[in-house]
């Protein structure tokens, strides 16, 4: 059976495995939810808001790829399917059919506020066990404050 | 409310809305399942089809997006969210953990397999409906077979 | 005297020559019209607007020579000049002057609108004389769908 | 109602504007004429012509873009509608059907010469009520000029 | 034994196999009926033309890789030696040695105007058994076709 | 000591040195005048205005160099120290804070309408001492006015 | 009015915004020192610091869009205007007029060495209130780090 | 008649023409081969295989087209039709239908020697009578080393 | 003499100073090993593992940059001559010869296990003495382990 | 016989077509001379000024070919045989053999100061005649005065 | 004074260094020869043979740079100075004024012509003293011979 | 046991594997040497030869990389770990720590000529046994020596 040798003690890695994968799910689910108001998005601001939601989706797929890759490097096997997803994502559900650019605004703010907070508590987390994935969620926090900061501006 | 007015009619409309939204959700669900086995695949052919497997992933979300925006296109709103897309792709479940190379590429192998079947069957249910939308669906068919048979030579 | 040996029977010939020279003089116009508001734009979504329009023109420049040249191949001399233009076109008067950022999205909508009107008649009319002239209509019209929904959402 | 507060006086924003609204009929007409020509030549030097054609297209097209929105940033609106580029270009009528080589140069040589006539004086037009305008002009007599060139050169 | 499970019925998959095959090897002698030329042409517009010949290789290379690769996605095994190649093209023989520009012209015209009728055939007999295919080859008769008319109106 | 033999009269140098340090202090101004805005301008066209303001910033700081560089070439020391520029900018105080972007805009058409004011006046000044300093000026002034366009037309 | 919810205490964001805000204003006056030089120097070195000068001013530039917005991003607005950079900045003054060579890598010396200094402190002061920040600081450190050593060396 | 005066004596261009009509078919030959493995080639070492393979092509076309432009150079018509090709190639039979992975490497270690022995032959016969085209030929025999050496490497 | 005045203290100038000069030998050594596999792997993974190990050969020519420039930074001469590097290296001796695919995968799994065991030590030993040194082992640690995960992987 | 019909005046067109043939000869010895010392420069400032002395050349040759093909335009055949530069150049005489690099200095510092002296007078000349080729004057005469500050600066 | 410790005897160096000066001034007049033409071509054919004769050019700079550059490594002083390439070029005169496009093409077949007969008596020349600059030698030939082969097809 | 059938007779293969062998060891060393000096150079010109110094390990290590593939091509393992390096250069001991500017390129005259004169005899002994590998050689020389040169030059 296939077994890495983690450079990590059993416990650290189980904080590690755990912060890895719950941020997995959560830039996974950011790609799918910013794609489907990318779609959906109506209004006099359609043009501006369908551009800049695809630059969360190429943040969050990028971050998705390393975080994934990370958690492979440390013998963690990662877990992205769609029910996964479904089931442990820390964004609130998003409606279905067309949305008005402003409420487009306004769910972004709150699903990148909901991935923030989980993010903050998961660079706490890990300071101790493992600085490396430490380091790399501080840039994702990084990425994502960016984002919020600028769909806030967008509604101020 | 937002309406737009389809060059279709009613009916036409209503085949090839059902077309698309299937479409969508199996080429979403197609990309998380290259990409999982992207992470989990383990073997001595291991970099191969790392390798491999996200031209499968550039494959689907470039046609994602083109499905997606035809929907919207026609005026009927796609969905692609994370529960949508766990409870109605056509791919069939894939295992969690790390993955075998060979099983990797069966794995694909099968997915490729069922979302083409389907395919199939959407051009030929759009042909009259919207030869627009076919034409698309018969590209999206032409690239998925492609890669079926890269993956089918692998194991030949 | 230059004469091309078409590979089409004359009756056809007359059907998709007759369709091509629509075609080419509906985008030339389209790209005039999309340049004219392009500069002619004023109000609050300006910039977004007048960047949004040089896509279209983008498109009309593109598939115009691609369909000029598809008339010569087939040995019929395409006719862009802008009196041809100008007493031809499928798209109705465009006012002189200043244009509001929300009147410039409507008038690309009706603009738009009128030649995809036409493209959907000529995809049917070139089915059996010319699938390879068919199989370029249907191109172009996917492409202007996709803009007129933009605008479309832009207003929705 | 949009007013811009010009830098000019009146009296020069007039001399200014028509000169302007000249040049962008003119290009815009020679943009036409030369695709026209690209599209309907025929002859040994087919391939060389029609291939240089192109670089006056897209010459014109360029200082079309130029031209109009300095008419803009000068509080003028410009205007190339079809109609009006068919009604008051300085290039004369360009023959409808197949052009030998020889002719096409020759329509060309005619062409660029009517058009430079007029810009030459419009350079001499706008020394006084606006540098800025005039060193556009210059600039573009200048592209013109030698496109001028290379066509004579080619009947030479 | 390597078997493809093919989505097409057996009658389906020997009409597509036959057009496949014979497409292949039609395009590869193209491209080396175009070099051949390319190499040995001479005359006053031998430049013109050697430039033009390396643009008709590049589109017979393209597809060729295209539906060899398309043979081998439906499972059927494609042949594009030599040997096949000189048996059984359909571009009829071309002279040793060096050519006239002029008659280097002809040559072409005559190469492509031989595989063009036979791919208007090919368009015709997979329409039913396998539109993915069709549309293969609906896009390759669109480009012979402009080059036909390239070398037709070089000639003109 | 450091003296660069100019090719102006002593009265001509002092008339060209004065015109390009003034430049030179407004330029920069500008370019921080935009950079401030560009992070604080909030309100439903934050992206758009965001982004138009980083186009103001590369031009300014383009010209900016050409503008320092020529007064080197004349044997002049150029000044662009924050606390000269804080001095002796032509640009009106802008507040501190948060900025509505009806405002910001509101802010560029006056600061943009300042500077060509002053350049205008410097086109005229330079055109006997050196035509070289003043067909740069023209130059920057095209720019800035083409700006002062587009921010006149968002408030529209 | 417009507030954007830290995700800091206040006392820490107290904190980070100082740091930021002054960091800024390093950043810019950083900026606007070596273009100044980079106008001014003389000597024999005068190309390699005059090139050398412009990977400082890039660098400074880089970070300073960096700061300033990762500022708006905790909710505190940034200040970059010339009067506030002549103010507060942490370099000291920079002379007028020519610098020899060796003078100007004395000057860059000092302007490096004097932001490091502050920059060293800022990381301390952000540990515990911002982790992301500090990372910024970091890097920013590194990168200003280098630049001092090669200034140093060249005067070696 | 076309003669060009050659730089050689009859006796040595007799040598050098026979040496660059060889090759010019082996080149050919081994581009064809190599495609005709890179379409059929099946096993787990597929996609690795089928890349390496496009190299050989790229080498093979590359050399193919500067040694047939050298024979034109020296005044020699260059003959690469495909009957001269399937008649004269210094490279064994190939078969028909689908290639094992490790029955292709061992085709193209054939191949690529065969052509190599008679490279080296060619290198020395050119010693005298043309030292340009034997530096061409060392250039080629370089790169058809190298790739012989890769596929002797994957089978070891 | 030449001397930088370090931001550090003398005893974590020390520790920092140890930890660059181990990393930098550590890495100048990893590329060597890296390219002698690379030359002299065979088998019938041959060209993955040949490709796989310039990837290596890049981060460790990266970072090797990077390390060495930063202890010059600091004052600190750094040392990567062929004997400094042949005595002090961390990665145990290779063999010489050609080396088995699976054989080469083991020994980058050795040698990158050994390197990322002392670059953990070095993160540690630098936390406080200096965290811009600090920050960029964390970086190395990161591109290490994930070349440790991939190769890993391939023998999994 | 070849005769273009100039747009200027027979007395115009003569003072025009002296200074661009002045102009051109000047530019391509100056193109020679910077290559020459290119290549016979040597002293510890040799790496600087060699590639400094590139971009002198890369200015002449540019201007060369615009000021040439200007001649043409305008029926004037331009003269740049390697005799005629010989017998007319503007620039002294440079003397053989090594350089040394603060000589190197010297030698481009007269070079373009010659050069300088003569494009002012022709920029004088041309003002009225044609403003075409007086923009084309300015143009030139500033990229020269920048390299002339550079070289001076150099030796400053 | 400046001496270059040669790898060659004097005697090899002497044979080396006449072959590499004569070269140099062969290829400064050749690009001059080049351009003169490529100015003062008229006729059907300016277009093609404008163009070609630019690829002339660069091949002549480019080689004149590496043969330059040679001397200066062997220790030579290399003259490319206009006089010295007047006085000494192997390429006869070419008459001032238009010149029709067969008489360009032919003047080109003589220049290339003598130059290349030169060159292979340097290569013979230079086998013995220096096989380094033998190889120069012989990539020069081939490239000219090359652009002698079009030029004569061009006439043929 | 992997063999590889060689092209060179067993006398011939020992001949060039030893001057293979010992030209990879030299470039590797010299790659590690002009790194060493690239790090450790100070004085006034640092920059310059800071960055020269990159451009000779750019050379080799491009040639390392071809010299030992053509190793393994031969069928001769190539060695180039770091204990063989320190053990079998040409290169003579460089001392440790800084490096004054003037001395640097003191020991990169020396180590390029140490280089080269091996490298010349290499290229005699190789002249028989392969023309391939001495062609290698050749180009590795011409390389070396433009080095040299500028580093002479730079002390001239």
């Amino acid at each position: 059976m296939y077994v890495v040798k983690s450079p990590l003690s059993d416990d650290d890695l189980k904080t590690v495995a755990d912060a890895l994968q719950g941020t997995l799910v959560d830039l996974v689910d950011l790609s799918l939810v910013a794609k489907q108001i990318h779609w959906n998005v109506v209004g006099p601001r359609f043009r501006s808001i369908h551009l800049q939601l695809d630059e969360v989706v190429d943040t969050a797929r990028q971050h998705t790829d390393t975080v994934a890759e990370r958690a492979s490097t440390l013998g963690v096997s990662p877990d992205a399917r769609a029910a996964t997803v479904a089931a442990s994502s820390g964004i609130g559900d998003v409606p279905e059919g067309w949305v008005k650019d402003v409420d487009a605004v306004g769910t972004l703010v709150d699903a990148l506020g909901a991935v923030i907070t989980r993010m903050r508590e998961r660079v706490q987390a890990t300071d101790e066990p493992d600085p490396v994935t430490q380091d790399l969620f501080i840039q994702i926090t990084a990425d994502l404050e960016k984002h919020h900061w600028m769909f806030q501006a967008e509604n101020g």
